[in-house]
């Protein structure tokens, strides 16, 4: 990719994370990341997410992108909130996610991906690697702990509160691991920036 | 990647593909697929699957590397198949996965990703990119469906026979749909063929 096209890709990306900051959109615990990755030569952030919790209602399975959310938190949940989301289920599956951080950070080129993917994997981002979109290059620095669980449907539970409380035990762990990584990997990538 | 280079990789890949066909570990509903990728020339396929239900017991969330199988079919299953495995379960996490198919192609260069990438988009797998590894190219084909869905935790169950019930019924719905993806993507890639 030419200088050019790099800046290009990168100032949009830049122009749209800072309408999501004006917005209040960002989870306040990954912006020191995001800033540290976006004052690097050859890096800039495109969508990224502190890690969450989500209840969701959707028509089938696979068509999150028709999903309807009835309750988001990028924090740890007890279960009174998630019950009181849950009030508000009427058509579809009711769905469950717990998702761990993710980040998606343009690249000039392959040969300035090894620091930053390394860099990811010793975080404990075990999941993470190189996409490429067209001419783009992406590092999706992710890990894998999830949690994608089916509740119901119809706005019928299919599952008891003990279990609901077991899911959410195990969501909570997932915020707590993701915030603890998401530490670790802001350290390093400052050493980046030294 | 030089001609020498990719003739190398794919002369690994196909001894180790002909290594688990040998020992029946690759599932006949993805055959045709894998010999039709195969005897294309500028691709390989690497490690792929039909799809899967699976029953995990694992120390906790993420460490599914250390995960013991109760129970794994790449086939649509009945709550006595489910509940029989679940007896086995004794110290650590029980977990209930369901994996939509996967298959990993190496490529010889982006070049040649693009008629590969649109026909495995276009047979549904919606999930599907390029990876990177080393000097490696790799397409990914798989799908959004899935269910990482946790059961209880020293070989105690933290949900209903019902709740199980409704897993079982997305997850054959998972196999179902899959296996008409993979219909499609046979059908598609062999295209590629003529």
């Amino acid at each position: 990719m030419s200088d050019t096209q790099f800046t290009h890709y990168k100032k949009k990306a830049m122009a749209s994370l800072n309408r999501a900051l004006d917005r209040g959109e960002v989870d306040t615990k990954i912006i020191p990341i995001l800033d540290t990755i976006n004052s690097l030569p050859y890096f800039y952030t495109t969508s990224s997410c502190a890690g969450r919790i989500m209840v969701l209602e959707i028509p089938s399975i696979g068509k999150k992108k028709e999903a309807k959310i009835l309750g988001k938190w990028h924090h740890k949940i007890g279960s009174q909130e998630m019950l009181d989301c849950i009030t508000n289920a009427i058509q579809g599956q009711i769905w469950f996610l717990s998702q761990s951080p993710i980040f998606h950070v343009g690249v000039k080129s392959m040969k300035e991906t090894d620091s930053l993917l390394s860099i990811a994997l010793a975080s404990g981002f075990k999941n993470s690697g190189i996409k490429t979109k067209g001419k783009k290059i992406i590092i999706e620095i992710t890990s894998t702990e999830r949690v994608d669980a089916p509740l119901g449907r119809d706005g019928e539970m299919m599952c008891s509160k003990k279990y609901l409380e077991f899911l959410i035990e195990i969501a909570n762990y997932t915020i707590e691991r993701g915030d603890k990584k998401i530490n670790r990997l802001t350290k390093n990538i400052f050493s980046l920036q030294c």
